[in-house]
């Protein structure tokens, strides 16, 4: 089957041929439909210093996608052949403490498909039945392709808890800005986004935020704060992973607030922990991934309501073979989220 | 002053003179403006047998109102002449392990004002500077008139906690009604709205219900789950205080989920707590009142946000003299809320 | 091998030879050496109402078991033959959303070894992988042999909360004493039991219990008061399934508490819901197994810390041929809990 | 009256005459009879950095005290003259959101007795009567007067919730050391204490720790692991302030776990966000103070039970003209707790 691969330790990816993946009896084989990328393989395509430490080529890269079940393990007995299926791109252990008590997102032994393990930009990927997602009709193929960015949102805002408060997002890349109109339909009664770009906060406007500042701005701290009866504000989503927003962020969110952190920062941050999260009485949640499968429950239950409309964030849909286009997109900063379709493209 | 009040054992209501109430230190006396109509003064005006047990004439009634500060005591600091507030109608005692522990609407020796004491149906009323709720410019009179039965659905919507949850409402009276678009606002993915009563499902999906059924209809379960992929709903909200209500609603509801129960029946239920309750593994929680002042600022947040519109649940606007009027109305059966404006009226 | 089943619709168990169990590629074959009898076992055995319309003999009997894993499917990773491990009795479908959102202890379609299909009192049984829990070495085989039962009481607990709280105990059969050091263990300021017989409540003494109650008492409900503050209890946990237990032992909890009913009323029960639920702004919650398998963590936790001692509760230990004689002890209402032993007996 | 003073900008105290304190009618006057030293009283007392930026002389010094109610204003209720009280030192404004939330313990406006206010070292002390806690009689008066500290180490182990978990606590100094008792009491199945002081281990093991660790021993964080099923700890009390500490201590957390920091570093932190909480999935609570009055609630059931016994952390009692000789001790690094007794003094 072609693939999109990492071959060599060096920048790029390589459509090559692959074998089918081999099938064990509790796996499920998928024919790949829609594919998203992912800022981690564009990490991989450009090779950068923590691909070089994380990632084993050859590889399939690829973890966000939709497709069909084309085939099923003896012992599998959730999914049948024919339906339309995402899945968790986690591949947990399930026989620790905390696969064992309702945490496999936070598993020490984790792989991820396309980091740790062959991935999904292929025409077929195999998982465990485990990790698949059986799509309701109601989702629309695009949005089931980037279930899991999503999920990462869902999960972020759902741990935050949003209902009745004010929340500020930090960071308004794909996730930050799906964040905006998960944020809104989980019940937040004000949503103000801060980003260095303004051209994502125009986005973020179009997406539902109420208010957008400059991440730049010395008064977007007094600000939010006028919002908020002076309070400032309830609830924080930190995904840029940048330590001076962090350290920004924290101060807008109010005493006895709640900060979730998504974003990865590349090096340590310098923080004044006793003002800033010691005094206020913070509640400050690490987010990793996505609750299996609560998270993918409460992502379909949104979706579904038709609350959360994806459709402003999928900026391009190219075909599978225009991959090398898409990652010059993705490099131009214009994009939120590219989905590459697999369909059309491997019948030809 | 003019007042509203029960001066005997007997139906009806009387306006007459009484004299402005006296302040204490820690008093606020407020000038009312706009009152709301409650099912409880409803029971006061028939005069039964509730009524009969627990009123004791003469006494001012009416809980529900909005109005300016006049006057405040030697040692009020956070409430000054002039501002327009509303106010919490049960007068805690403040002292107790509930009152000190965030509880205080469910403090055991709690006045209702316009029950157990004198209440807001007056040209002024007294309120303890800690029950006085300052009113955000945003917030219109009408809707501040009844902050307090909009507490009550706030408080018992967010206690289930609806974010990205299905529904079920019982019984759309007032309260039920305003439910509908609190728990939209505050982040239901879904919500069902059941009684007996067309007209009231009728004006429950102009407020934004998704499908509403007739509680007489045998086959109400199996359509909510039905619209729930066979789990039934995440949470039940029980506004109808009827025991076969209660009996369906709790089959309604999904296992593991939770029910939270305001309507308050007449009599003992009888319940199948094996089936119902233990084996589902259901959270079921009384509702009480609002917290305060917890319920107050959520409810604020979701009126300003713009996503709570009361419009259509305030069906009618009457000069305070026409108080006869406006109980002919509730009990002809068809009317949501009423409210009485004494502005208008008194200044004749 | 040997087996205790249930051969014909009457009253006893019969010991007879039964085929090894066969194992999936997920199974795992497990030598059992201790058992536990429960109550259910004894509905099964005197063959009552309950029994006859829940199970189809023939059957193997038993839940509540420990013992060496003698074989294991070809699936299987987390496991090892010799192991000494006890086993989750509840069997769920593990694919619909309570089982895919860590509450497959109330999955609807769960079944119950020994109750709806071939159980743990034999030479054999098989048990999911999923299903296997793996002992520390620090838990002596009989406390082993009963970690369901008193799962529940852990789960009971830990649901309700009572880390620096108050709590009554309704019902002091098996598991309403485990329960009692184990909400001691777990943080309770103070645990009163309440029951009808003074033996048992002698019993609950001996296990830690501050100071207990005979339910018949029509004093208990303002002596608990008198104890709590004048509050009532913080937490209830009842354990009775009496009808006017529960009536009792909604008036003794505080307003605002949690009451964890965990005792299966066997008939309806008739509640004024207004006053023992709704103005007092309770929690409820209905409590069913134990949470796969958080429960079993806390279990394991809690008795390696040698702050749950169960001796007191396992009152006979007899071999596994001596069933009947078990049996009478359970209908004599002497005993607390009773183990058999299969390797001594087995041996002969 | 006598009172122990700040009079100018240098190291000491002086023990002046001041005029006993005039009340207004919410206000308690309280005859101090044992006060506890704590470290902001050393701090004030050494004229430290943080001393010289927050404390403007005069000012009577303390805030650790009990005694009995001597005068009420016109409008106190709930406190009699003669009552045994102690009381919370932090005076909320009781009208922001914080305040009217429950969460008064971090109002933005807050201000401490003995550092913004004058304090309670002296033969009277005047406070709101919201702030005065009226005492049980089963509570000793040296246990009474440290009611602020414990609450602290109370709060802390009550936010982080240790019902059956495995705790870690960094630094016991006086508060880390109580909170070993009160997460046993509090249910805490397994109690780990790290220090750099053995002397201060030495005590931790006397208070019921299950294990000791040198904080300069660099295996401590695989020790924890190995005591702990290899997971790492389920809950993390940082108490120490310590940078490296915190940074251990993370480690040392299990995924998923909780982490309370009450210990005030006294420089930024310089954390890898990324590996110690984002990827963790960590809960990282900031703690300030004791909550108003739910931790005083909980401190008094968890004394009362008998399960927190506090005599060993009370190393010395002296009388309160003794001052400058407590203050050595405190200096010398081998004392815990030193608590002042103004009542045989002051008679002299």
């Amino acid at each position: 089957m072609k693939a999109l691969s990492k071959l060599r330790p060096e920048r790029g990816f390589v459509m090559n041929e692959v074998p089918v993946p081999s099938l064990g009896p509790t796996d499920v084989l998928i024919r790949v439909e829609k594919v998203g990328l992912c800022g981690t393989d564009h990490h991989i395509y450009a090779w950068d210093k923590w691909a070089q430490q994380r990632v084993k080529p050859p590889l399939v890269i690829g973890h966000e996608f939709m497709g069909t079940v084309a085939a099923i393990g003896s012992a599998v007995r959730s999914v049948q052949i024919g339906e339309r299926v995402s899945a968790e791109g986690h591949i947990a252990d399930l026989t620790c403490l905390l696969c064992r008590t309702g945490e496999a997102h936070i598993c020490e032994r984790v792989e991820i498909i396309g980091v740790d393990r062959d991935g999904a930009f292929a025409e077929y990927v195999a998982m465990p039945e485990y990790n698949v997602w059986r799509l309701d009709p109601a989702i629309p193929d695009e949005f089931a392709a980037i279930f899991d960015p999503l999920g990462n949102a869902v999960h972020t805002v759902m741990s935050a808890g949003v209902s009745a408060k004010s929340v500020v997002i930090t960071g308004v890349g794909s996730i930050g800005l799906m964040a905006i109109p998960v944020a809104r339909a989980a019940g937040a009664s004000a949503v103000y986004a801060i980003d260095v770009n303004p051209a994502k906060l125009e986005l973020a406007t179009r997406l539902g935020a109420d208010e957008t500042f400059l991440a730049t701005d010395p008064g977007v701290v007094a600000d939010v704060r006028r919002r908020t009866n002076g309070d400032g504000a309830d609830v924080l989503l930190e995904m840029s992973g940048s330590g001076s927003a962090i350290d920004t962020a924290l101060k807008i969110v109010r005493n006895g607030g709640r900060a979730a952190l998504l974003g990865i920062p590349s090096d340590n941050v310098n923080l004044n922990l006793a003002e800033l999260i010691i005094f206020k009485g913070l509640t400050v949640l690490g987010i990793n991934g996505r609750r299996m499968f609560e998270t993918w429950y409460q992502t379909q239950a949104l979706v579904k309501s038709g609350r959360v409309d994806l459709r402003p964030i999928i900026t391009s849909v190219l075909p599978f073979a225009d991959f090398d286009r898409a990652f010059e997109l993705i490099e131009s900063g214009t994009e939120a989220k590219v989905v590459l379709d697999l369909k059309g493209d491997l019948a030809k």
